[in-house]
């Protein structure tokens, strides 16, 4: 009897952000295979007694290889077993899920999906600020700032520039000044608003409210470390920091 | 006492893909102020005796208007209640919840926030259609295929046209046939993959795998009706109609 492989978005990182489904199939794995920036508040809802396999990685630091990832979902899932394999965020948007998935496929081994919470939402739902707004924002496009194995950033700036729509930057520290000059460069005015945010919906969550020409140096001066999301756009101007009706709980994450 | 407003994301449809916060806060609510879109299921889960108010909407067809679905949360709250506002998918992506949040937090109420998967996730878990896949798409990008009240739909055809961009099309099935051509026209080939699929997650999913160039009439020959999604892009040449039933080699790697 083959085993099957729960790939399982583990959301931004507060565990009430997981999908049912996540949690019934976390529930159900015999094994499960979890990367680093999954938030140890939601591996401590792992049953205990699931064998638990880290394959953790940091930019420029690599421990376990995509390759040897695919091969230990491979060998678990012929050992016959439930493999949850757990991924920040959402497997199919920047989670390399669906190249699991393809290996997989091809190796004969059954997936199935729970999608998670990007980070983009939990960003917009602890903060309040929108993805999208009518007169502030038609659409919502996420793009990566940075390239594998630091290939340089081709990112289309002529495209990205558009006013009207918000810009969610994943993985954008290193390049933040890069970015910000491309949009300038192509028309985005200095002054639009920019929220960087860290660890949304953790703990340790800590935002910043910039403009696209102040962002890198603020960036810098801050000391923003990865995970950090940067959202720009009008959507921005909506923030609220203190609304004196906000809960004393949502006051004291932002303090 | 002032009651409290909590904006729930219902996500696709599928019950087991509403967060556990979205449940939690639907359990909590006194009154349950909910969106034609949210499905069936979704409302059973929600405990005998909660006050239920409909205020359904459908395109050309608002039975109740946004100002006055906005002065039903807030009476709500003035009652000292706890008002669950639940929308289809995520009510920061698409959904006015933000309309809905800076109302209220202008008129004193305290605002919540969970999110929701929303439709495109929906349909990429559904699937197995990633969002983002290295060497076929670089990011992904959200827009609406209609306007409000009939207005003309401006959207930014060479902006939007991208072969290394997902474009997710929401609400697009009337404008389906002007979206293509003004794709192809800023130069997307009428070869690039497109899926178009209705009613992700739930027990009535219908999916339909076309071409930019066929899209418009095989939404029509296929009578397809709202809500329905589109997924255009290299993405789409991984789906796998039924990958339990191929034989190993069949599984398709890249389109």
């Amino acid at each position: 009897m083959p085993g099957k492989v729960f790939l399982i978005g583990a959301g931004p990182g507060d565990p009430d952000l997981l999908t049912l489904r996540a949690l019934n199939m976390l529930k159900a794995a015999d094994v499960v295979v979890y990367d680093k920036l999954v938030s140890e508040e939601i591996l401590a809802l792992i049953p205990a007694g699931t064998e638990m396999i880290s394959v953790g990685k940091c930019p420029r630091n690599h421990p376990v290889p995509q390759e040897r990832i695919n091969e230990i979902l491979h060998e678990q899932a012929l050992l016959g077993r439930r493999v949850g394999r757990l991924k920040g965020g959402d497997p199919m948007i920047f989670g390399r899920g669906s190249e699991e998935a393809l290996y997989l496929m091809q190796h004969g081994v059954e997936v199935e999906y729970a999608p998670g919470i990007t980070a983009a939402q939990g960003a917009s739902c602890s903060t309040g600020v929108p993805l999208t707004h009518r007169g502030l924002a038609t659409g919502v496009q996420y793009v990566t700032g940075h390239r594998q194995a630091d290939k340089v950033l081709d990112l289309d700036w002529k495209r990205l520039a558009d006013p009207d729509t918000t810009l969610v930057v994943y993985m954008g520290v290193a390049n933040i000044g890069q970015i910000a000059m491309g949009l300038m460069t192509e028309g985005l005015s200095a002054g639009t608003p920019v929220m960087a945010i860290s660890r949304a919906t953790s703990a340790s969550e800590t935002r910043m409210i910039s403009t696209l020409g102040r962002i890198a140096e603020d960036t810098r001066d801050a000391g923003l470390k990865p995970p950090t999301l940067f959202i720009i756009g009008k959507v921005v101007s909506l923030y609220v920091e203190n609304p004196h009706a906000l809960p004393v709980d949502a006051v004291r994450a932002n303090g």
